[in-house]
C-alpha cells in the first residue's frame, strides 16, 4: 500500500527560493580576487540567480546541457550552481589547477555547451578554447567594465543577465535529473565523471546539517574554504540556504592573513577546508596575536589530519578541529568526527586517536568492508579490508560508462581505500587499495609508515610505494622530500619509523627526492614514482 | 539527463540497523507503567525488533497489512514502530483517551488486523474487542507473568516473539509504501487517517535533525514526551536513531515528579511536549528546588505556548524553549522558532514575541496564505488568511478519499488555521477557519480574545465561540471555566479583553461554565458549544 504524502520532488531550486522567503536578508560575503569586498543576501542572490536562468534560457540551454565554470568561491559561482541546475541543465565544476590539456580533455568529454570562468582565469580560457569545439560561449564572470582583452569572444556575465527579469516559474521535474558533474581526479587513468542528482544533492545537504556533520542554523556564519570546484565544496553552498546560514566566499583569499580577516571581520562560527589552509590560519593568528575565538568548529578533509595540527587548533588556539571523510563518489560526506558518547572529554591525550580516525558513519552512507576474495569482513576494529559504501548520495557508475569495475554486482562502490570499521562507528583509513604493499602475502600500509617517517621534523613530505622484489614479491620503498634547506639523518628516519610500525614494514630503501610530483588536488602521484623506481629491487 | 547516483530507497529498516551498527551501546530508558525501569540499548532493540518482525512475518502480516497500537512511550512500542513498518506493514497508532466507540470506529475504518496494548488498556481491550472483528490477534504488551485475566483472546508480546530469530534480510521496497496511520483527533466530523510513507518519514526525520529544528547528536539524551499514539511523537524516534541519541521513554509518567526524576537521573539533553507537561514539571521542580541544568532546550508543541510558561522556563530555570508548529497532515513538523540573526538576546523581553509566534518555517514545508476566494496573499506579516502548505511529508489526501475538500487543486493542504507570515520568515496562527468569528464583514480572532481573558489569574480556560446575530451576522460569545474553588469578576476579565483586542471584539456576553467539552488530545470542542449556544443572541 502507497502512504498518501506528496509526491513533492527534492529540488534545488526550492533551496534557493527557501534562503529568498524565509531568510531574505542574511549575507552572503565575498572577498573577491581583487581583493575588494561584495556583500549581499539570500533575496538578492535569488534575484539574480532567477535572471541568470532566464539568460541561459534566452541563451538555449535546455535541459541536460553542461555548463562549465572555472572560478573561485564568490557569489557569481553561487548564482551560476542555483540558476543552471534549476533549470535542469548540469553544473560542471572544473578544477583550475589541472594542466590546460587536462581541462581541454574534460571540456570534451563532458561536452560543455557554455564555460563561466573568473576573470583570473583568462589565460588558460585563451589557451584552450581552441581546442573546446563543443564550447559555444565563454562567459567572464565580471562586469563589462572589468573586462580584460581576450583572444577568445567571450561575453562579461554582467550584460549576459542584465536584460533578463528577476522573476521565474521554475519548472519541476523528476528529482533524479543530473544537476552537477564532478570529474575526479585521476591519479590514476583518466579524470572520471560523477553526476550528482538533485535528489542526491539535497538528501546530502540535509545530512549536512546534522550537528554531528556540519550542523549550522540560522546564526551561524560558515566560512566555505573548500572550494567550489571540487566535490561542490562539501554541499556548504546548499547546506547554507537550506538552514539560512550567512556565507563567506573567499575567493582566491585562502592565505593565513586574509581568513583570518574574513573570520574575525564577519564573525566565523562554522568553517570547513583542507589541513593546509588551516595550518595557514594557524601560523598567521599566532604570529599576530588574532582572537579567533568566534569559531566554533573548524572541519578537515581532503587529507588526512596530522596531530600537530589537531593539538594547534584545539589545545592552542581552543578551536575544535573535526576531522571527515569523503570522495567525489560520496558527494563527498561519509563520516565525520564526533566525540563518542562517554568520552571523558577533559582527559585531552585520551581523545585525539578517535579525532585522528575518518569519523563515524553518518545516517545514510552504509559501510563494509571486503576482503580480496569479496567476503565480507568483521567491523570490530581489527579486520582490515577494501572499503565499500553505498547510500542514496552515493555514485552508481561514472559518466559516461568509464570505470564500471568500481561498481560491485550487489549495488555497493568500491572505494579504493583500505579500511578498518570499529565497533564504536569510527572508520579508519589504513591505505589506498591500489597503494597497498603485500610483503610476503602480508599487507603493508603505506600510510602508517609515510606519516611515521612524517614524524620527523625535517622530513617535509614522504611517499612510500611497493616495489617488486625476488623473495618477498614487493617491498617497501620510500622516497622523502625534506624541508627546505633541510637534510635529515637517515637513521633518524627510520627510527621514526620502528617506533610506530611492525619491523618489517621499514623499507628496504629510503631516497631523497627534492620535489614529489603531486597532482592536482595536492595528493602525491604514487603512479609517476613506481614508474621511476620499479625496477629499484630487481634491477 | 538522469543522475548517476545509487537508487538507494529511504526506508525505515535502515534507520534501526544503521543506530544497531554505529551507535549500538547507546541506551534507551523506559519508566514503566508500574515505575519500574527498563534499559536496554540501540543494538539490543534492533535484535529485538527482528525478532518481531520475524513474528509478524510467521503470523501472516503481510505487506499493506495494518498492525494497531494502544500503548505508551516505552520500549516495546520503538520495537513495533520499526518492526511492523519495515516488513511492509502499517503500524496504526491509537490514541487511548478516544471514547471506546471512536477506538472501534477507528480500528474498523483501518480494518486493523492486529492490535498490540499496554496492560494498562486491557479494560479498553476488552470492551471493544467484540466490536472490531477485522483483528485476528490481539497482544498485550509484557510477559507471561505480568498478563491479566482478559475476557479477550490475548496472547503475551514475549510469547508473540520469543522462539523466532534475531536476524532478519530487510526486504527493500518502493519508499514510497506506507509505513504508518494516524488519525486526526476530530473535532469535526470522523477522524480522517493521515497514511505516511517511509520516505516521508525519513525525510522528517531528517529536517528534525536541523539545529534550529529540533536538533540533537550522538551525544544527546532526548526525554520523549510527546507520545507514540500522537503523529509518531514528532518524529523523535526515528530522529535518535538516526542521529544515535539516547532515548528517555516516560511511560505515563508525565507528572511533575517522575519527569524530574528523569531529567536528573538520565541527564536528559532535549526534551519535546504539550504546555501542561512542562507546566507540571515546572511546579515540582520550583517546590522541591531540582536542578534541571542538563536540559538544552524544551520544545513545545500541540498548543499554543503561554507567555507566562515561556518567561518561568527561561527567565527562571534558565532553560531555553521552543515553540514549533505541526499538523497531523505535516507529519508534523512545519516550523519552530529560532532566533532571528541579531537579535538582541540581552535584552529579554524585547525577544519574547518572536518566541511566541508559531515559529519559522522550515525547508521542506512550503508555506502561503490565501483570502476566502483562493487569492494568494503578501507575506507581509500584516495580511492574513487561510494557511495553506506543502512539501515532501505533508499528506495529499486522507486514508479511503476523506476530507478531499483539504486538498487544492494546485498541489497544497487547507492547514485550516488562519496565519500571518511575516517577512522574517515567521508564521503566526491567529485563528482555526472553522472557529473564525465573522461581525460585519470582519475577522474577529478567537484566539486572541480567548487568550486575553485568560490573562485573568482566576480564569482557566476560555472559548470564544462566534454565534448568529440579527444586525452583524455574527458577534463573539464567551465561555469561561474558572480556576478550581475561584469566581473571577466578570468586568475584570472585560478589562484584560480590551487591554489586548480591538473594543470591538469584545464578546457581547461571558458566561461561566463548571467543564469546557475536551476532545482527546485536550483541545476545546467548540462545536458542542456552538451547538448548546447557537441561538443564543437571535432566541
Amino acid at each position: 500500500m502507497q502512504g498518501l504524502m506528496m509526491q513533492h520532488e527534492l529540488m534545488i531550486s526550492d533551496l534557493i527560493e527557501h534562503a529568498a522567503t524565509v531568510h531574505k536578508d542574511r549575507e552572503i560575503y565575498t572577498l573577491n580576487a581583487d581583493l575588494s569586498e561584495h556583500r549581499y543576501n539570500w533575496a538578492d542572490c535569488a534575484k539574480r540567480t532567477r535572471k541568470l536562468a532566464n539568460a541561459l534560457l534566452a541563451a538555449g540551454i535546455k535541459k541536460g546541457d553542461r555548463v562549465a565554470t572555472i572560478a573561485w568561491n564568490n557569489y557569481r559561482h553561487i548564482e551560476i550552481y542555483y540558476a543552471v541546475s534549476s533549470i535542469g541543465a548540469i553544473v560542471h565544476t572544473i578544477n583550475p589547477r589541472l594542466k590546460p590539456q587536462q581541462i581541454a580533455w574534460m571540456v570534451n568529454h563532458a561536452e560543455d555547451t557554455m564555460l563561466m570562468f573568473d576573470t583570473t582565469f583568462g589565460p588558460i580560457i585563451d589557451g584552450v578554447s581552441a581546442a573546446c569545439p563543443t564550447v559555444k560561449k565563454w562567459i567572464c564572470m565580471t562586469d563589462k567594465a572589468g573586462m580584460p582583452d581576450y583572444k577568445t569572444d567571450v561575453q562579461d556575465y554582467e550584460s549576459f543577465i542584465s536584460d533578463h527579469p528577476d522573476t521565474i516559474e521554475w519548472e519541476r521535474f523528476d528529482e533524479n535529473t543530473a544537476c552537477t558533474l564532478c570529474y575526479t581526479s585521476g591519479t590514476t587513468g583518466d579524470p572520471k565523471g560523477v553526476l550528482y542528482s538533485h535528489r542526491s544533492t539535497i538528501l546530502h545537504a540535509m545530512a549536512g546539517c546534522f550537528m554531528d556533520v556540519i550542523g549550522g542554523g540560522s546564526n551561524d556564519v560558515i566560512l566555505a574554504v573548500v572550494p567550489m570546484f571540487h566535490v561542490s565544496a562539501w554541499g556548504l553552498i546548499y547546506s547554507a540556504a537550506m538552514v539560512g546560514a550567512k556565507l563567506v566566499m573567499p575567493g582566491p583569499g585562502l592565505d593565513g592573513a586574509n581568513m583570518c580577516k574574513m573570520i574575525t571581520q564577519e564573525g566565523v562560527t562554522l568553517m570547513a577546508g583542507v589541513p593546509t589552509v588551516w595550518l595557514g590560519v594557524y601560523n598567521h593568528a599566532k604570529a599576530n596575536n588574532i582572537d579567533l575565538s568566534s569559531v566554533k568548529k573548524a572541519l578537515v578533509g581532503g587529507s588526512a589530519l596530522p596531530e600537530s595540527l589537531l593539538r594547534a587548533y584545539e589545545q592552542d588556539l581552543g578551536i575544535p578541529m573535526q576531522q571527515g571523510w569523503g570522495m567525489t563518489e560520496t558527494s563527498p560526506l561519509g563520516s565525520t568526527y564526533c566525540p563518542y558518547p562517554g568520552t571523558d572529554l577533559s582527559d585531552y591525550d585520551s581523545t585525539v586517536q578517535d579525532k585522528l580516525y575518518a569519523g563515524r558513519r553518518i545516517f545514510g552512507v552504509d559501510m563494509r568492508i571486503v576482503n580480496d576474495e569479496g567476503n565480507i569482513l568483521p567491523q570490530d576494529g581489527e579486520a582490515e579490508g577494501h572499503l565499500q559504501v553505498r547510500g542514496p548520495w552515493i555514485a552508481s557508475g561514472y559518466f559516461k560508462g568509464a570505470g564500471s569495475d568500481s561498481f560491485t554486482d550487489d549495488g555497493w562502490f568500491a572505494t579504493g581505500d583500505v579500511s578498518k570499521l570499529h565497533p564504536r562507528g569510527y572508520m579508519e583509513i589504513t591505505d589506498r587499495s591500489k597503494d597497498v604493499i603485500k610483503s610476503g602475502g602480508e599487507w603493508v600500509s603505506s600510510i602508517e609508515v609515510e606519516n611515521a617517517a612524517a614524524d620527523h621534523p625535517e622530513v617535509a613530505m614522504a611517499a612510500c610505494i611497493g616495489i617488486a622484489h625476488e623473495k618477498w614479491q614487493e617491498r617497501p620503498f620510500l622516497i622523502v622530500q625534506a624541508m627546505p634547506g633541510k637534510s635529515p639523518d637517515l637513521d633518524e628516519i627510520k627510527q621514526c619509523i620502528t617506533a610506530k610500525c611492525a619491523k618489517w614494514w621499514l623499507p628496504d630503501e629510503i631516497v631523497f627526492q627534492d620535489e614529489l610530483p603531486l597532482g592536482a588536488t595536492g595528493k602525491i602521484l604514487k603512479r609517476e614514482l613506481k614508474e621511476v623506481y620499479k625496477d629499484h629491487y630487481t634491477k
